[in-house]
Order: structure tokens, then sequence, then C-alpha cells
């Protein structure tokens, strides 16, 4: 986002998937970490691992539910002994909805799950950039540089004669700015609904089809369609759904599943990039 | 080896390279790490976390320098909780010439290594087998069933009228026993040269090419001919080497180097399956 680097879970293998996609990390400094079950965790050793050698100098900011670093103290310490950068850490409480990480560009926050330990999802919303100016009215109302400022933000301009010019016709409308929620592992949970509502994209688990909704209902994931059916509700933009059971050699019947429920659905594939309109 | 499996080390992603190669691994009882650095050890969390999703129930053995328990029962125990199997570490001394392994078929001897931090080899030795039988010469001396064992053991055979019928004609030679010998991580060290005399197969380290020969000395890491070297003056059967650099896109120029020195130098790459004749 807005040439920011942010990771999601870091399960075993993840920095080799990203070394075989030339995905560069100079621009990571932010990891986010659903739950700690070991598929979205085992990575993160090797990552950081790897980093070291590099000689990496940024800060490297893990965001987990607390334990984390209890785990990964002991294993930094030996096998990553003279780092040549800092790992932090920063506890959330899964349960609660709000605002763990903000920078100048994105906001990020809480999404609590329903899962078999606790687990919280991420929504990423890119703050809004200024308005955009049109040169030539700038010009044209011969509007001294100070103002400009103001204008971006929205204000109207009062010329000497007193005259308002909206600044509807000074300014043109920013891009607008990208909301992105990401929700694994987690039950079907109508609750999440109203936070991730309208979001530009959705990522949401599938682990198992509708003919295992009982054994979804037991293991604390969802179906295809269940995930379709958040999405339907909580009116995506788009949905991608991932994190399929092994099962499922062809993932055909999960897509088509969901595509039933919600047109807009993409399969989560491994190294696969998806753009956000 | 004789229907059962050992591992050798076990580096991030090891799990996920033996599903896409459909290894089965109810046969692996045994795994044996060289050195306690990330690139060796840092898939075993992630395998035996699996293992205990597939309700695995046979003891894994994990042959390792002291240090490993220590840092992996924490995982465990936060991660794989009520686990299916034992996980029984064993722990060796890398600077120490010893069986640390045995059972009907194999033995395992340690080879001590020179590198960074303790290291070790390892020496697999299969148990050579019982001489075969010829059928004719036994029915053609009218051997009695009891003696059967000790002529597979080699003793020869007294008829009643005390003429010795020599074992050569009652039995033919078994299968020669394989030797197999691991030496990652290493510095050029001679010194080990005694302990894998003759051994069929050689796997050496050869993290880089002899151009990179001072880098391989601080890192204590070998050259491509220094692991040909090595093969040659103990005179192994065949040579594989690995443990390549990343710097190393192409991996020719490795080969050819220890080629140069050793004729019979295979390259040791990802996902491939090596025979030993």
């Amino acid at each position: 986002m807005r040439d920011k680097q942010y990771m999601i879970d870091c399960g075993e293998g993840t920095q080799i998937r990203m070394r075989q996609m030339n995905v560069k990390t100079n621009r990571l400094g932010h990891i986010f970490i659903s739950h700690l079950h070991g598929d979205h965790v085992f990575g993160l050793i090797g990552l950081i691992s790897s980093f070291g050698m590099l000689k990496r100098t940024a800060d490297l900011h893990i965001h987990a539910p607390q334990g984390l670093e209890d785990i990964l103290t002991p294993q930094l310490r030996f096998f990553c002994e003279d780092l040549s950068f800092e790992v932090i850490f920063h506890a959330f409480k899964p349960n609660a909805i709000a605002i763990i990480h903000e920078d100048r560009s994105v906001q990020v926050s809480t999404i609590p799950l329903k899962h078999r330990v606790p687990a919280s999802g991420f929504l990423f919303e890119e703050k809004p950039t200024e308005r955009h100016i049109v040169r030539e009215m700038i010009d044209f109302y011969k509007i001294p540089t100070w103002r400009i400022p103001k204008i971006k933000q929205g204000e109207d301009f009062i010329t000497d004669e007193g005259v308002v010019i909206p600044n509807s016709r000074l300014t043109n409308e920013p891009a607008k700015p990208i909301r992105y929620a990401y929700c694994s592992d987690t039950a079907y949970s109508e609750k999440i609904i109203p936070l991730i509502q309208d979001v530009d994209c959705l990522y949401h688990e599938a682990t198992f089809m509708n003919s295992e909704l009982l054994r979804a209902k037991q293991t604390m994931h969802s179906t295809a369609s269940q995930a379709a059916t958040i999405a339907a509700k909580a009116q995506v933009g788009k949905l991608i759904i991932g994190h399929f059971s092994a099962r499922y050699f062809n993932k055909n019947g999960l897509w088509n599943e969901a595509k039933n429920v919600f047109e807009h659905t993409e399969l989560g594939e491994d190294m696969t990039v998806y753009n956000i309109p």
C-alpha cells in the first residue's frame, strides 16, 4: 500500500516463496500475525534469520496476540545472535476492535474472529490523500501559494472582493482510499460484517466445501459458501478465498461454490499477485 | 536403507518439499541433525506439528548436538499440545567419533567436522546380511534344516563321511553393504578422510567455488574443488556436492570445478533422488 509492504501471517516457507517470486523486502516494516497456530507463525524465525544474514538495519515490527514474543525470543537469541536490526513485538488483544498500527499512509485495525484460539483479522485502510489542485484555476484566481495547503484539504477560497470560490472548482477528488480486510482463521461469524462493510477486497478463509459443514463447525473454520455469504452481506468489492484443506486437490469445487453465492470471488493461490482495483 | 527412512538435517520447508515429492514418512523413525544452525533445524517444528495432525503414533527420535531439546521443547508445548506420539531427543557430542544409532539394518556414526559451531557429519553403514543359500546344493548334500542358519553365517558343512564341503559351494555372496557419508557444514578437513575411506557415496558441502577460497575459510565452508579433493583422497565411489551459496545461480561452475578433481561427482539438487549403486 502506497509503496510500503505489510505482511500478514508467516507460515513455514514464506521466505522461500518470496525469493522464488523475487519479492524485495526493504519496504517491509510491519508483520501482522492473526493467531498463534504454527501454519501462521513457523516462517518467522527463518525470515528474521535471513534478514540478519542480509544485514538488514531497519526495525522490524511484529504485531501479534500475547505469547509470540515469549516463544520467539529464545529462538532469536539462540539462532540469530548479533542481529543487525531490532525486532519489536507489539501484543494486541484479538478479541477487541482497535487500531493497532497507524502511519502516514495506512491504518490497521483488528477484526475479532471466532477460532479455536484467540484470533483476529486485520482491516487495512489507506488514509485519504489531499485533493488535487487544478493548476489553471489557481492561476486564474491568482491564489497565493500560502493558501494552497488549506485548499488541498478542502477549504473554499475567498477573493479580496469577498467572492467565495468553492473548493470543487479549484481541486479534483483524490484517488479513493483502498480498504482491505483479511479474515483467517475463523468460523462463520456475522459479527465481522459491520467491520468489513464495503471494503474493496476481502480475503476470507474457506477451508472446506459445504459438504463438510459439520467438520467446519467442529474445527472452527468456514466453508466456501459461508465466506461468500459474508462477502455478499458486507457488500464487498471483491472476495478472495483461501486456506483450503489439503483434501481439495482441485480447487474448482470451492471456487464454484463461492461464486454461486457471491459472483466477484477469486481463488487465492500460491505465488499469485492480486490487485485491488 | 533396507526399507527404512532416515532424515539428515531439516531446514525450513522440508515438509513442503516432501509433500511435493509425495514422500511417505511412515518408515521415518530417526532424524539426525548435524549442527544447530537455522538452515539445518528450522523445518523440524513444522514437520513434527504436521505429523501430529496426521495422528502419527510411532516414536520419533531426534539425534542432535546438545541444545536442540531445550530450544524445541517450549515450541512443542506451545504449538503441538496433545501430540499423538513421542519425540525423543538423543544428544551426541559432535567432536567425538561414536556410534550414535544402531538397529538391525544400519549403524550410524558421527564424523567430527570443522565449522563455526560444533558440527558433525554422519556415516551410515548397512550391516552385512547373511550369505544366500544355493538351494540345489543343499538338496544335493541332503543338509538338514537345522544346519542352515550356521551355513548362512559362513560355516562349512561336514558330511557323515567326514568330507568337508566348503561354504563357498553352498552359498553366494550377499549384496555388499552400502556405506554413505554426509559431511556438512565443514571447512576443508583431511581429518575426516580415514573415517569415510572407500564409502560408496559421499555428500560433501561445496558452498563456494575456489575463487572464493578466502571467504570459504572465513565462514568455515568448503569449495567445490576442496570437496572433490576429499573425495579423491578417500577414494569414495561417488561424490554429491551441495549446500551452494545463493550467489551461484548457475551451478555448472561448481560442478565442473569438482569434476576436474574427482570425476564421479554429481550435483546435489533440490527434489532429486540419488541412488547409491
